[in-house]
């Protein structure tokens, strides 16, 4: 049984004060990557964390350019036969738009009933500082027994733009064995959990040209071939009947679950009557013989994200259309590869296409997805890290949406992430009004202290 | 062998500068009915008609009101032994519009290279002009055996939305054994042809609902009915291998070809490498054992018209999209209840809706089917008519398109309809330089005169 180090919940209490004090400055720089007016406040913003990571204890803090906004970057060496961490975050916040809907200034963060109001409060200068002063904490409590480096972005809003060539330039410098991120979220602070898994990405767009131009569906309607009928055609065959997808070999490199991953399923909270209520349906759809937990964490997903051809007005026009289009992504996960199932796609449309219509797929972009064996030994101390806060061992939770830059790390760095989101659901990131309890701010850093109170040490015995 | 009149030729020969002259006079008066300006020009262009009917023999002639525009009906009694027939056209014109691609204005008629130019050159004030002269040309050469009435209407371009009430009010004086018309077209001068077959019509509007709103495709992908999906899934389920459409009972009513009807179809001109060419694709594609012709003119056809639903912009975004459309049509062929299939598809279409989905159908419009059956004895008159101007017999073409007042005609008044079309594909109806070649506009005359120098003369031998 964990638990939790009273001098770090000291440190904590003595300091969270100015912890806080410090997450507001930096929450005063409006750093929005995407819009240019804001270029000023980016470097501004660099600049202060810089600042800040030298003041939090680190032995070296710079700025450096990269192509688009800069990367802070610091380091605290303790020994070099000690391991080496990289703590991964970003400085640059959404957008506040729409103003009219903040209850305080987007920018000017404000405590209401115990939770920080701002714009960058969870994502993710809160998380950030969760990392930066736990990390502070273990520093100045001596508990460090490893080597730390931090990499901040400024661009991971607008896609990471410059991120893996900064990577790949710096190799060396970002030498490390595991990567530390806090900008995901957990179930609740009653299921702690941490992230596992996040899925990958393909995305194509299909054009089916039939006829040259929209025809008189009388006069040619049962003889030249109408391309929303062939489209809809070559979408249904995208899946069988226990909605599996079709695509040849598309299962073949997915990491099956194991018995373990399936009680971890079982273990999770899940209200089924919840769930359909919120989006508003009658029943659920997914692959058979998986939950739906399964179905969108660990299982590739096909939807059509949009479609159109022909005539949209008020009531009838009668053409057979010329052109027919959709849009069409698969969520993907470990260890299927994004380059392979863009092409096994349009290979199988082009089988299925039929000869009297033209039918063309743009592979439009993707992602790789990202795995998180939970067996690894540094996921096992941050299990006994949050087991020391919580007073539970956290729950490994796979999301379906994507962090791209996760796995762009292991691709370019050779190395896994851990993610130690401390988020809610109901932190309202990319929205007004967003927020981030004290009570996880504080839980975050402790959690992060007991992390470094344990990570490196057995190898000290 | 049927053989022309040299009277009938004389008298159109020597009158062809006035009927070119009253056809220019009808042309001048710009008688749009889809555009309220033109209202007093409708009611001028009805008067015109009245005066010219009676000037063409006939006993009597009136302008009658309707809810919408006024019907012309004029008629001639021979002898109330006799057989009757109703002449039926419409004296109203689609809009001009775009006036910049017409090389003459297009209420100012013009002939260049012995072809009309103007809007309602063929449509239908022409082929009217075919009928009437064609009729005044018998009267004079006192050929008739037959009482004559005849019904202009306004509403034709705008869907005739006031002659079934007129029809179903007046039985007693529209009165007839048979209806002729002169609104369609002709294969070529060289291949004169008759329509014997008109398409109905079913027109639906499908809507899809999944979540209750667009949802983030990775967190939810996997585990939601996708309302695109499933539509591409209900449509695909419409038609089976061999092109044939699924609904049940949808062939249930459908007249069959006759050997006849077959040989007729090989008997037709048909250039599959240029109809090809002309609406661009590589191959054709309809039901299995048909010929292009049948599966147009001779068999029921299914179109998607529409289909829209989730993000349809530039490159990715990535949703589960909420709501899902389509609009649906299908080409009905005699003897397919227009109301028994539009309860068909509905039935079908919430038969394969899955729960996860909710599915609505809403039925738009329709027409019924119209079948002229070449046996007829009026039908052969007709064909011994064209015989004598044309020098072969035409050929009996169904066309794929419809033209629902003629089923009206049947069913109100309990009449089949003999469409007697001099128009070619050339013609530009509704296009800009619309035309009608004085060589058509001359054979139409004499067409007509030979039907009536022939029809009910057998009767009274």
């Amino acid at each position: 049984m964990s638990k939790s180090n009273p001098k770090i919940n000291q440190y904590v209490e003595e300091n969270k004060e100015r912890f806080l004090e410090e997450l507001f400055e930096l929450i005063r720089i409006p750093s929005v990557s995407s819009q240019s007016q804001h270029k000023p406040d980016m470097d501004r913003c660099a600049e202060h964390w810089r600042d800040l990571l030298l003041k939090s204890g680190m032995d070296r803090a710079e700025v450096m350019p990269t192509k688009g906004n800069s990367v802070v970057y610091a380091e605290k060496k303790v020994n070099p036969k000690y391991p080496t961490v990289l703590v991964y975050g970003h400085y640059d916040v959404m957008p506040p738009e729409p103003l009219e809907l903040w209850k305080s200034p987007a920018f000017e963060p404000e405590v209401r009933n115990g939770i920080i109001y701002a714009r960058g409060a969870d994502d993710d200068k809160g998380q950030t500082m969760c990392q930066v002063k736990g990390l502070e904490t273990a520093i100045k409590l001596d508990l460090l027994r490893c080597n730390v480096k931090v990499m901040l972005e400024g661009e991971e809003e607008i896609g990471s733009t410059s991120l893996e060539a900064f990577c790949k330039k710096n190799k060396k410098l970002l030498k490390s064995d595991y990567i530390l991120v806090s900008d995901t979220g957990m179930l609740s602070m009653k299921h702690p959990s941490m992230t596992t898994g996040l899925r990958g990405l393909c995305y194509w767009q299909i054009e089916v040209t039939g006829p040259n131009h929209d025809l008189h569906s009388g006069i040619y309607g049962g003889a030249v071939g109408n391309p929303l009928n062939e489209l809809c055609n070559i979408i249904a065959k995208m899946r069988d009947e226990q909605g599996r997808v079709t695509i040849p070999g598309f299962y073949d490199d997915v990491v099956e679950l194991t018995e373990a991953d399936r009680a971890m399923t079982e273990k999770t909270p899940f209200n089924e009557r919840k769930y359909k209520k919120e989006i508003g349906v009658k029943a659920l759809y997914g692959e058979e013989g998986y939950h739906t937990l399964e179905r969108t964490g660990s299982r590739p997903s096909f939807d059509l994200c949009g479609i159109w051809g022909g005539y949209q007005g008020e009531g009838a026009k009668t053409i057979l259309p010329s052109k027919a289009y959709a849009k069409v992504s698969t969520r993907l996960v470990a260890n299927q590869d994004e380059k392979k199932i863009a092409q096994a796609f349009i290979d199988y449309v082009k089988s299925l296409a039929p000869e009297h219509v033209e039918v063309k797929v743009e592979y439009l972009h993707g992602g790789t997805p990202y795995l998180c064996p939970s067996d690894l030994p540094i996921y096992k101390v941050a299990e006994e890290a949050y087991q020391a806060t919580f007073g539970k061992k956290p729950l490994a939770v796979r999301s379906g949406g994507s962090i791209p830059i996760i796995a762009t790390f292991e691709r370019v760095l050779g190395v896994k992430s851990i993610l130690m989101g401390f988020g809610l659901g109901s932190d309202a990131i990319h929205s007004p009004n967003e927020n981030f309890p004290l009570e996880n701010f504080h839980i975050g850093i402790r959690t992060v202290a007991e992390f470094y109170a344990r990570y490196g040490h057995d190898e000290q015995k």
